[in-house]
């Protein structure tokens, strides 16, 4: 039986998503907190929408697991699966991990490649003299002023389907077009600037480069053409930031109707076709690598 | 030379305000990073206006300081103390205290008897499906969902000049007799229920356990005629629960204009009167103890 969790977590403490031997990662608690519920021999593989980069949080992570489909309580009751860990999982796991559903979905549900978009939040504060010490953990501080307005300018630019290698930390084989669908910066009553990026999918530090570019905009140091140049970009630039990972935070990953589950999940399995951008040659080169599209590296 | 200094702090890994031996204090903090930034023998005595419990949090705390006129500087400046300490405070102290301002202020002023009122928020949780990690270190999470309309009823029956014994750890010879300014719960657009606690002063665990009386509200388990009784007690109830501190947040301190510094902060010094309430024995008899008006405990 196939079961769908939400999560939310505060990165802080983690060495990222993915689990690494001997290092305390989201995957790597998860996976044997599962097992320990279900009283299994050994940890069970999940399966996130999201790889999150070290210290960077979630409110909105899905993940999968394939897990036995009954469950025998310590008082003798068979439950189904699904029950026991919403029962349990939530208490077993540490207070930085928090468990916001446990559903079975429809047949064909992957929690990576069914999704069709990702929502992330960068969150910034320009202010030094008034840092909060109570947001420190999830908001990052710049040094100078953010012009919101010329930031939102420049971001419009980058909207479509493009080439962002500028913004990717490269991976051998692995394609770096995507489709953004948003990037808006926002200034919030608190001060707070909220940066939304949504996508299909992400590569490698694409949310934190693609901030770090609103950033030097913001501040002045370039402007909208500048950053409108990096889709031109065939390989990483060297003149855009990767902000910190704490600012960035997965809130939201959206998947189609339950009917279209395996559909989109074979979609985003194929490989990415990218005839309707202006890099034909390179993009054709680029789709021929055997990465799979719907591919979210860590961010 | 006195100095006033405006900071935030987030209380989660302190020992409270409180400088007590062998454990981590703000106050301890603070006074020895002054003291090694102005390169002083020993650390110096600072006094605040809202003395915060283990694990509160501040955003509006002030202080102030006395601390000799002038500081030459590594490289032979001499520079007036204020502005030194503007320089190096910030970065000389750990990154969960914020400097947020140091001036020098008019005569009289005293961070404690001076100010006029006090205002902290305690936030509120009441959907523990969807607990936020992030927030986790500042936001108090209840069982059951709040009915913040009966709780706003019964907050406006405690507003005014009362002795709050019922809500207060008593401390010997110490009045509990406050005016209370405001006490409001709102729920924010996030979910969030904030409740606003504003007053002359306060006495100890008073905010936690006005927001605890309100919490039995909505959830219903009592009544506004219930709260409003505790008011003619006087000793403190059996049948409050004390908020955890982490849900408290001292959030600002007003000041009358500089010209009544010194006169507002002999007032506060003066005993506390109680002619205009309705119970004038037992209130003259606590205005007869030897406890400064203006008295801030520990919340």
């Amino acid at each position: 039986m196939r079961v769908r969790i939400g999560l939310s977590y505060d990165g802080t403490s983690f060495s990222g998503w993915a689990k690494q031997p001997g290092l305390r990662t989201v995957q790597g608690v998860l996976e044997s907190t599962v097992a320990q519920v279900l009283r299994l021999p050994c940890p069970i593989d999940v399966t996130c929408a999201g790889r999150t980069d070290a210290g960077v949080h979630a409110r909105g992570q899905v993940v999968h697991a394939d897990v036995p489909d009954s469950f025998v309580s310590s008082r003798g009751e068979i439950l189904s699966t699904d029950v026991a860990l919403s029962r349990s999982l939530g208490r077993a796991l540490p207070d930085d991990i928090v468990v916001r559903t446990v559903s079975v979905p429809a047949p064909g549900f992957d929690a990576r490649f069914s999704a069709i978009w990702r929502r992330y939040v960068y969150r910034l504060w320009d202010d030094p003299a008034s840092i909060d010490p109570l947001t420190r953990s999830y908001i990052a501080v710049t040094t100078h002023k953010l012009d919101v307005d010329a930031m939102s300018e420049a971001a419009a630019t980058l909207l479509g389907l493009h080439d962002f290698a500028a913004f990717c930390k490269p991976r051998e084989g692995a394609t770096t077009v995507r489709t953004l669908l948003d990037l808006t910066p926002v200034r919030m009553p608190s001060g707070c600037i909220e940066v939304t990026v949504r996508a299909d999918a992400f590569c490698h530090s694409m949310v934190r480069s693609l901030t770090g570019g609103l950033v030097a905009v913001g501040q002045g140091r370039k402007d909208a053409s500048w950053l409108a140049e990096m889709l031109t970009l065939r390989h990483r630039a060297n003149d855009i930031t990767v902000m910190p990972a704490h600012g960035l935070t997965l809130e939201e990953v959206a998947y189609p109707p339950d009917a279209e589950f395996a559909e989109r999940a074979e979609a985003a399995r194929n490989r990415r076709d990218c005839a309707c951008c202006d890099h034909a040659p390179t993009h054709n080169a680029l789709a021929e690598s055997d990465t799979p599209a719907g591919q979210e590296d860590p961010l």
